[in-house]
């Protein structure tokens, strides 16, 4: 473990690109000290002294102001607590026995000072800044919240080195850190590879290393439907590629879990009308049935948005979902739907002239995830659309957000969608599973998430970022060398 | 080890592909159970019974015939018995205690009979064939040499399995298997990426699994020079990255030996007069030196091939190679010379003049290589070169051997090579490190080596093929998943 994160660490693989969404540019007041350290992603402002205090593994702690808020009842902090003595320490072989400081000035301590009581899960508005003070003999982080404090002792353990003798060292500094963008997301797709719970929690420990803060889970596709519905049991026993591959309610709680104690929010995926072939496996009359020259012919389209039944069915569905997630946002698709099947379909042409859509199949969707949109709402969920539920919107819910994610004038779809006032997530340039022959991360880097025509006001509406690594030809082999280290 | 050595077997990625290399097409008698149980690459014939042994970890054990050539004193075999043992055991968690089998027949030893007295090194024309018969209560491996036993091992390993109650089991079968090529190697670039040579012990593992049986070592290039020369310390000292990447000559025995034992033979590169800017660096006077209209530029080119200073340098070191490697084979490069600088050499001109070379420098180039070749032959090894110097050639060594690289008319440029009457050795069509967005494999499984116009005996002159994983983007971070798993 300790291992992988060093060379995570001295590696800024092809995802820690995402500094962009960390750091303003031009911003850090001397980087120079942080450089050579490799701190990463670069805090906002970082003065790193000549004067260097010495560390020992059996002296040093992590200890609590007494005038923090959070103090040693807060789970979060102990457990970081714990994980960063590892990190620092823990990959270094040492020995018990009497230390014996020849010269200098020792570290003793980093005592952590937070300004509000212990959080439960972070939220897109959860402040993560801190200030660091690394002096002899305690270092000081201060933060207004857990997050931060979690951000501010990745920081902490990042400036810490052996000098030429092996003796752990650090330099004073004084730090100064928040992010650019509340959003910094990675997208894992379970739905066309199953990852096992243990390889998300690898991508989750890098996550952390690198501060970002949201995982994207699309948990389920056309292909395969993983998830374990506590409520419909059938959708991954018939669905899924095989009983093995599924995310039992306590593989859920686990990843939520591991996440949250590393400042990280999950955000589920459930990706309708289309995208939705496994569903169909396990709850009848829920897709589309098409036909081929007014025959029904045996295959099935997207979710068919005609029928009460749907609704019903995924009424109880999200409602289940709201509870299972703890965060505020349901990501509900609406992406790639195909109109062919609903266009064969005579009972959907009849549905589409009552409501006088004629045959625009734009304005059914745009039906269909309205209606979706609204249960969410109900739910006190927020939804996340990608970006054709707002390009093919008639009626589109206040506060939803859309994700951009195709390629082709990404910067005018930012345009668009901030000038009617919603708020985006970039992540079209950042399409991590589409790789070349070459250095695609020099494009990732230069990525500029704010660089759209629009108003200031505009462009604030830039909740952040995701690199997405769809799944189709990735899985547990290759994951973690394609997030972080592909070159 | 056992774990990812799982991993390799039931995901046989991009590599295994070099199917082509090991079975010809059509020809496997019975693969219905052996594509059940994986086997790979699919041997020659495949008879599996449906009747089943049992093993106990306990009871089995690997066995000399009385009448082997090749005893217990074999090391070869007495390693790849400690080998297979626990890749076929130790993967799976067992414990001590008495055994009973309830019902059926129990496999108890794998019995080995060597034709041949223990050998020392693989070479290009080792018999690999082996034939396999396993029946209770003992299965018998017969092999012309170790090096067909350690392949029939690999398959033996290959065919056991856990039945639903977890014994350890295998089908009576009969298996007979020898190579079509007897050139199955993997190119590794250390020059572009130091690997460290604990990835460099993996690669071979891998290669064992897949019955491959060359590594050719592309050990330097113009970027870094980290082989440790004995008598030309300064090559690595000035020209590796570092002087923690470099190759030691205890590393490189460390190499040789771990692919001896496993059946592989090290085919070190040592490429010139190109690809040679790091060894500039250590060896005065080795390089030409550019001009820039009649100016000395500053910067050098290729080997400066009108010194008797440069062959006698080369001649001491490759005199140092031909002893430090046992390979038959030194692969003396020859490919991508850049001209320009050689043209800008007045120096360089007036030899070409004195030896009617006028201003062909492909002439040039074709004296260089047709020199060293020489020298390699004269060292009782054989050369191998890159396409490029049979191109150009104007005196060429006969018994060199071709390496074709460049996948514009591949085919046609092994058809030329073998109508000379050269050994030809495919690589154009499996550069591994030209990734793509979706599934290269299938073009790799797709080639046909012997496929291009040329008459039969033109055909077998084809040793085999070679995957290229070029260093340019490849280093032990991402080496594994783009060799063997990749999709």
């Amino acid at each position: 473990m300790a291992m992988e994160r060093h060379g995570w660490r001295w590696l800024p693989g092809l995802l820690a690109l995402l500094a962009a969404l960390v750091v303003p540019k031009g911003w850090a007041r001397d980087t120079s000290g942080a450089e050579s350290l490799g701190l990463w992603p670069l805090p906002f402002a970082v003065d790193i002294s000549p004067r260097s205090l010495h560390l020992s593994p059996n002296n040093f702690f992590f200890g609590h102001s007494p005038t923090s808020k959070a103090g040693s009842s807060c789970e979060i902090l102990q457990e970081a607590f714990r994980r960063y003595y590892d990190f620092i320490f823990g990959f270094y072989k040492w020995h018990q026995g009497s230390y014996q400081l020849c010269f200098g000035t020792e570290l003793q301590q980093l005592q952590v000072h937070v300004e509000s009581e212990c959080d439960t899960f972070p939220s897109i508005s959860s402040n993560e800044s801190y200030v660091l003070h690394v002096k002899g003999p305690e270092a000081l982080l201060r933060a207004n919240t857990v997050w931060g404090a979690l951000r501010g002792l990745e920081t902490f353990s990042q400036l810490i080195y052996q000098d030429s003798y092996g003796t752990f060292t650090v330099n004073e500094s004084e730090i100064i850190d928040f992010p650019r963008f509340p959003h910094r997301g990675i997208l894992i797709d379970t739905g066309r590879h199953f990852l096992s719970v243990k390889t998300i929690f690898k991508t989750l420990d890098a996550m952390a290393f690198n501060k970002f803060n949201v995982l994207h889970w699309h948990i389920v596709d056309d292909q395969s439907f993983p998830y374990q519905s506590i409520n419909f049991p059938l959708l991954s026993s018939k669905g899924s590629y095989s009983l093995s591959h599924v995310y039992t309610p306590n593989d859920v709680r686990m990843v939520i879990e591991y996440a949250r104690i590393r400042g990280i929010r999950v955000m589920p995926e459930f990706d309708t009308p289309g995208h939705s072939r496994s569903w169909g496996k396990g709850q009848k009359d829920l897709l589309t049935p098409c036909y081929r020259k007014q025959v029904l012919s045996g295959t099935f389209g997207p979710i068919n948005p005609i029928l009460n039944t749907t609704y019903n069915f995924l009424s109880k569905f999200f409602k289940e979902i709201s509870t299972v997630f703890p965060d505020e946002f349901i990501h509900i698709g609406g992406d790639e739907v195909d109109f062919d099947c609903w266009a064969s379909n005579s009972e959907i042409l009849q549905f589409m002239q009552e409501k006088g859509f004629s045959k625009n199949f734009t304005k059914l969707q745009s039906f269909y995830v309205f209606k979706i949109s609204n249960m969410i709402s109900a739910m006190k969920k927020r939804p996340i659309v990608w970006q054709e539920a707002f390009d093919g919107r008639d009626k589109f819910m206040p506060g939803t957000v859309v994700q951009v994610w195709k390629i082709e004038d990404y910067k005018w779809e930012q345009s668009l969608i901030t000038k009617a006032g919603f708020p985006v997530i970039l992540s079209a340039p950042w399409y991590l599973d589409l790789i070349s022959y070459g250095q695609d991360w020099k494009n990732y880097y230069e990525v500029e998430p704010q660089d759209f025509p629009g108003s200031d006001k505009e462009r604030k509406r830039v909740l952040g970022g995701e690199a997405c690594l769809w799944g189709e030809y990735v899985d547990a082999t290759n994951l973690t060398p394609r997030l972080w280290y592909e070159i």
